[in-house]
């Protein structure tokens, strides 16, 4: 069985759905949002919904026997030997306070598997991308491979997770108990925390109630930088719910252990 | 009496000091840290010492007159007429994770007052200036003025904390206050969240325990655009400390009486 290579079809996903998005990130100023009662507009539920629409035309013309799943318009055709997730902003957050560490994820399911994913900050101009045997990094210092750094013990990683408001009181009990051993906690980050633990710059991100597609064009990335990303019960990740990422299996298995204890 | 016009010459800084930290930016996997044990190489302190090394080198050779503190090499002659106030890389802990949303920080004081100040984000290629009259940012999709957003309420204000776990307890419950009111409470973003602010794109940053480094050259760019920048006390926020910034009057009068209620 031969998986076709979608990598130039993906890099135009890409370029589309930034130059959708990117004339309305940083635009609040620019628009009074109470001109019109009942017809408030807001940037980034405009940004996400056409950023989508462009995508799914795309797919629709190039494969129209593909599925696609995404986060604005739902699932159609989700059989498919071939289906497309799609998240135009995934760090809506972020995107509305101007801060650009949002990305707009795709992935390709073949058989139900992520074969190949791409996180694309078009405010930036990165691309991180993978396809579970290698991942790739492009950007504003050229191009390099991704490649996720040793760390053998939780007391020297240095961990991530989008916000600790985000999870329920046991999660976030346990969310704690890892961030009373590890070197160094943060907090913010959605999908850019995933590539900048395939970079090798950080060693483990956790979060909880993440949407199929919060994760899925993330898989391929992080595996294909040498990393491991499952629920924090050690199953497959693309289904989304309580998720953990580390560069080294070693801190992945002693973080699992401290969650589910 | 006439304020010298240092625009160029902080572009120049900027530009210089830029140059100097890039090639450290995410470098963590090309360096192996534990080949000289004794001698382990910090990407972070390196590039921040290089970085304060050049341009006090560019200062003392273009205004010999000049005081200078800085983050890394302290203080010299800083009873001057003006004196420069230099934080090469501020948001260490996001330049060690890869995240592009740290700055270098440049103010110029004048008799103690800081009367011009400059963030620059080297990586993205941003620069967010302002001399208290108006602030203007510079960035890969252009130049424009910067001006906060008016928010006259709490419950609409997004609000950012660099990280809760930097205050003391009584420090944190008072922060806790705010979150509980507040639309949205974000983490992370050092001297970035400030910039949002000037740029209308959050309402509301509050910290604790800042250096004067940390705070003197956003002073300039927070009240260029229209904001308010002030110790948790309504002091003057040069000297650093408890520090409260809001992009309008009323929410910052209202956010210091919870904080100190």
């Amino acid at each position: 069985m031969t998986v076709i290579d979608f990598t130039a079809f993906i890099g135009r996903l890409a370029t589309s759905s930034g130059e959708t998005i990117l004339p309305m990130f940083r635009t609040s100023l620019a628009i009074d949002n109470k001109s019109t009662p009942g017809h408030e507009f807001d940037p980034v539920t405009e940004a996400d919904r056409a950023a989508e629409a462009v995508m799914r035309r795309m797919i629709k013309e190039t494969f129209p026997q593909h599925g696609i799943v995404g986060e604005e318009f739902g699932s159609e055709n989700q059989d498919a030997e071939y289906v497309w997730v799609l998240d135009p902003i995934d760090g809506t957050k972020s995107f509305i306070a101007g801060f650009p560490i949002w990305g707009t994820l795709i992935a390709l399911l073949h058989r139900g598997t992520p074969v190949y994913g791409m996180m694309h900050q078009p405010f930036i101009g990165e691309r991180f991308s993978g396809d579970s045997q290698s991942a790739t990094y492009r950007g504003p210092s050229g191009a390099r491979n991704l490649a996720v750094r040793r760390c053998a013990l939780l007391q020297d990683a240095t961990t991530y997770t989008t916000s600790p408001l985000l999870m329920n009181d046991a999660d976030r009990a346990a969310y704690g108990r890892i961030e009373s051993q590890v070197r160094l906690s943060r907090y913010g980050g959605d999908c850019y925390s995933y590539c900048m633990l395939a970079a090798g710059n950080l060693d483990l991100v956790i979060e909880t109630e993440l949407k199929p597609y919060d994760v899925a064009a993330l898989i391929p990335i992080v595996t294909g930088a040498g990393g491991v990303i499952t629920t924090w019960d050690g199953q497959p990740a693309q289904h989304g719910g309580r998720i953990i990422a580390a560069g080294d299996p070693r801190i992945h298995e002693a973080a699992m252990k401290i969650l589910n204890g």
